[in-house]
C-alpha cells in the first residue's frame, strides 16, 4: 500500500507552500481518522481523538473537514473505494474476477482496512447509522459489478453450464466477506487462494 | 421463535409467587437487553435504556444482573448459544450438517438475532472488547465442531475424495457468515437453501 504522503506528492508537484502544507495536513488527518475508526468503529470514535493522533486541536481538524466526524468517515471510505475502483473499473469478465483475487491478496497485508469495513458495515446495518445508505449501496454496487463480470464470462463461453451469473456473484461476495471474518479472528485462511478456488469452481477454465 | 415468557412458564410450573415473579422479570430484562443490543450494538447500549424498555429503574435491572451491562451481554449470548447447542450437540456427521441448515432456516425469521451477533462480533474483533474472548472462542469452537462432522462423514465414506474436512468446515462457516451479511443488507438470498447446496458440493450423496 502506497503512503498518502507519496500519493499527494506525486500528483501535486510544485503547488505553493501554503497549499501543499494544507494538503499534507489533510492527508495526515485522513490517515489518523482511518486508524481511529478501524480500531474503535465509528460510533465510539471522536474528532477529538483523531485530532490528538495528528497532534493538532479539534478546531484544526474541523478547518479541513467542516462536516466533522461524518465528513471524515465519508472521506476515508471514498479514498479506499477509489483505490479498489482503480483496480477493477477498466476490467471485464475473467480479468475483473482476477482483480477480485488481487484485491484479496492485497488485503492480507491491510488488516486495519478489513477491520474498518467490518466494524463500520456491521454498525451501519442500522438504518439510523450515518453510513447506512453508503454501505448498502456499496454492497449492491459490488454485487452488480461481479454479476456483470460473470455474465461477460458466460457470453464468452467461459461459464459452466449450470451456473447462474447472479447466484455466482452473490456466493462469491458472501465467501469473500466470510473469509475476511475468519481471517480477522485468527484462522489460518489464505483469502486470495480460497477466493480464486471458489471462483474457479464456476468457470470452464481456471483463472 | 417461542417467547421467553412461555419458556419459563413451561419449566417453572408452580413456584411460589415471589420466585415466579422474579424469574419473569429476569426474562423480561433479558428480552429487552437482547432487543437493545441487537439494535445498537454493545458499546452504544446502556443499562438505563434496557431498564426503560422494561419500564423499571436501572437499580431494578442491577438487582437481577449485578454485573451490569457485561453480565447482561453474557446472559443474552449464553441463552442463544444454549438453543443452538440443543439442536446440534446430540448429532454427528451428516445429521450435524443437516442441523446447520435447520439453524439457517430458523434464522430467516430471527433478524434481530442475526443482527445482534453481527454487530457484537464485529465490535468484538477488538481485543479490548469485553466479548472478544467469547466470540473468538465461539467461532473456533464452531469451526472445530463442523470439522468433526465432516471427518465423521469422511469416516463413513460420504465425503468426496478431494475434500479436506478442515477446509470444508472453514468454507462452510465463511459462506454462512457471508450469506447472513448479504441477507441483512436486503439481498434476495435463501440462506438455508444456499448452505445446503454448498455443503452438498462436498458430499457423495446430497443431504
Amino acid at each position: 500500500m502506497f503512503s498518502l504522503g507519496s500519493w499527494y506528492g506525486a500528483h501535486m508537484a510544485g503547488p505553493r507552500g501554503e497549499y501543499r502544507k494544507s494538503a499534507e495536513r489533510r492527508a495526515q488527518i485522513l490517515e489518523a481518522a482511518f486508524t481511529v475508526f478501524a480500531k474503535n468503529g465509528y460510533t465510539a470514535s471522536s474528532v477529538n481523538e483523531i485530532a490528538r493522533a495528528v497532534g493538532i486541536t479539534q478546531t484544526g481538524v474541523l478547518h479541513h473537514f467542516a462536516g466533522g466526524k461524518i465528513a471524515l468517515l465519508r472521506a476515508v471510505l471514498e479514498q479506499r473505494d477509489a483505490r479498489a475502483a482503480g483496480i477493477l473499473e477498466p476490467r471485464r469478465g475473467r480479468d475483473f474476477l482476477a482483480g477480485l483475487v488481487e484485491i484479496s491478496a492485497a488485503q492480507a497485508s491491510q488488516r486495519g482496512v478489513v477491520q474498518l469495513y467490518r466494524n463500520l458495515s456491521a454498525e451501519a446495518v442500522d438504518p439510523d447509522h450515518p453510513a447506512h445508505e453508503y454501505f448498502h449501496a456499496r454492497l449492491h454496487r459490488i454485487a452488480d459489478a461481479v454479476t456483470s463480470a460473470f455474465e461477460e464470462v458466460r457470453a464468452a463461453g467461459g461459464l459452466r453450464e449450470d451456473v447462474d451469473p447472479r447466484d455466482a456473484a452473490l456466493r462469491t461476495l458472501a465467501m469473500t466477506e466470510g473469509l475476511e471474518l475468519l481471517w480477522l479472528n485468527g484462522f489460518e485462511v489464505d483469502m486470495a487462494a480460497d477466493i480464486r478456488a471458489f471462483i474457479d469452481g464456476h468457470l470452464v477454465d481456471p483463472l
